[in-house]
């Protein structure tokens, strides 16, 4: 990664007065009460700004699921075992899982893209190329280091699966798509972006998860204590990149790389749950307007998330109870996101006349 | 209307012991963690029960707008005149509304019904059938008196609304659709179903929009005025087809019979916001087993929304603050909905073999 980026500031701020005032005298010019259409408006807005054009369309939506093991799982913080991971990804190659229905009811292209999955499946990858979902192996290690003891990975191995994502953003580009959401399948994963949480917002595991220290649930025991030890192991540090390199996910990584990409190149970006909205607060230590482009796809339920939402000050489209990884909030939000950006171009404007002629 | 239906309580509870034991082992069955798709397994296990199956599938979904005028918009409770009514009718018949947009980004199938709008415009209805909208009309008066001298409707008007309901749904059924929704056009409604909601839960108009009643926002005086006024005109009831008669809505009293059929034939019903929260109030009162067969797709926004769905016990799907009536929540949810009940059958179970072979 050319660190350079962030003095550069490449991505800029959607703030354009001219087309803003153009986007809403033509959202408010629609045929509807003001304001009626609510958060569609809003998002029809920011589409218009990111597309940078009065006349939005969602072209060629694609999702990129990232898969990777975490070395932490060895300390016990999930109830699933590390294999589960592969499990997973044999799953959905098999278009079995959640996100496979899902997307194939909203034609939302799927990508798998193993960055770093402990088991070596090169051979069923290429395979399954061939039926429909493209799957591609960046495989950076075979999982992380557990970040107890060891940095996740080194910054070389971070800087890989940064760059892994950006590359992936720019042939999806090349492809026509205009809108693309981030997924993840990762066992561990959660302990990492608590982690990474609490070194960005300078808190403790506690504070993230709006627990209080002296009452923690059973089930949040052992995650609390393998974070907070991990957080005094490791030098403190207001470096994302180092942040990412010592807790790592190589998955978190990728999609950092993945959504400053994308909002480079004026692409709307779908982020599904807590996962992606760590991501997205490291992304924006790296550049501080990445979040503009980005659109929250569903709130995952966890208290950490509400924590990194508030910090981002942003609000997620969906609030289901779905906590499933897999990108499942980025299908489930897109044809909402559609509607909303159809109805600035389908809906007949009040200065256009309204006259039914009979038939001839 | 067979009064009668109140006693015979032909809508059954949908508890089925055995059925939900049945859908409750395939929806934890499903490769996921437990509980991990939060609400979408709980749409997935009611329409199981409602289809009274364990392999659920939307079938031919159908939305039902329903437009008329109303009386009490004289007494100035609406920001908007009686001919709107019309005018957004017109919009929908040529396909400029936002639920023309969002019906047809979810291949909802849109149907108009003209109930009691002021307005004679049989010739261009009949024109516009041809056009994929189906358009009926089913006048029965043009507009509802107004309810703050008059009773809304006669009884006789309101029985013809609700079987006007009923039928069409059979029709919709008799078609093939299995899941049908409900929407309204129809300026001044607001107050109707304010009227009719402090009516059923015994409130005044204060307590069921959360307001205080020494310090009412300025822009709800008028219509706290006129609903309490009419609320202290005419007798206090418990009878829902006198409420119905007293406070109107032939879009309402519609919705109100197509509710009861739709649930007597074992559909799937699509409750859009307020206006379709305050029919399945009515409808309940006539058999207490209505709500189970319904989703409430969205919250309008509105506190007095809010004291309904806290009445039903009843949760909204989504919460996107839009509050344009004509179904659009409906259209908004529907794909959501598709997705809680396809995971069911496109999933793979635990128990199903997961390994790719390699292609011969």
């Amino acid at each position: 990664m050319d660190l350079n980026d962030r003095s550069e500031l490449r991505i800029t701020s959607l703030e354009n007065k001219r087309l803003q005032r153009l986007l809403q005298q033509k959202i408010d010019s629609q045929t509807k009460p003001f304001g009626a259409l609510g958060i569609l408006e809003d998002i029809a807005l920011q589409t218009g700004l990111v597309f940078k054009t009065t006349s939005p369309k969602i072209k060629k939506p694609s999702l990129l699921v990232f898969a990777a093991d975490h070395g932490v799982v060895e300390s016990g913080v999930s109830p699933f075992s590390r294999e589960v991971t592969h499990q997973v990804v044999l799953n959905f190659l098999h278009e079995g899982a959640a996100i496979n229905v899902f997307a194939k009811n909203t034609n939302l292209r799927l990508r798998l893209i193993d960055v770093g999955v402990d088991h070596a499946f090169e051979g069923t990858l290429t395979y399954w190329i061939h039926h429909g979902t493209k799957v591609q192996s960046r495989k950076i290690a075979m999982g992380t280091q557990n970040f107890v003891q060891y940095p996740a990975m080194s910054t070389a191995d971070a800087e890989r699966a940064i760059d892994t994502g950006k590359k992936l953003v720019e042939q999806e580009k090349e492809e026509g798509c205009n809108t693309i959401g981030f997924g993840d399948i990762a066992v561990g994963n959660f302990s990492s972006g608590l982690a990474i949480s609490c070194a960005i917002l300078e808190k403790d595991a506690e504070e993230v998860l709006k627990i209080d220290p002296d009452n923690i649930p059973l089930s949040q025991r052992k995650i609390v204590e393998v974070v907070n030890k991990a957080l005094r192991t490791h030098p403190k540090t207001h470096d994302p990149l180092m942040i990412l390199t010592l807790y790592g996910g190589f998955e978190i990584a990728a999609m950092v790389g993945a959504i400053l990409r994308a909002a480079e190149l004026h692409m709307l970006v779908l982020i599904d749950g807590y996962i992606g909205s760590v991501a997205l607060m490291v992304a924006q230590r790296i550049n501080p307007h990445v979040a503009d482009y980005c659109i929250i796809c569903q709130h995952s339920g966890e208290d950490a998330h509400q924590t990194v939402l508030d910090h981002l000050k942003k609000k997620p489209l969906l609030n289901l109870k779905v906590n499933i990884g897999e990108g499942c909030g980025v299908a489930l939000a897109l044809p909402i996101i559609k509607n909303a950006v159809d109805f600035l171009n389908g809906m007949t404007a009040f200065n256009d006349v309204i006259s039914p002629k009979p038939e001839s």
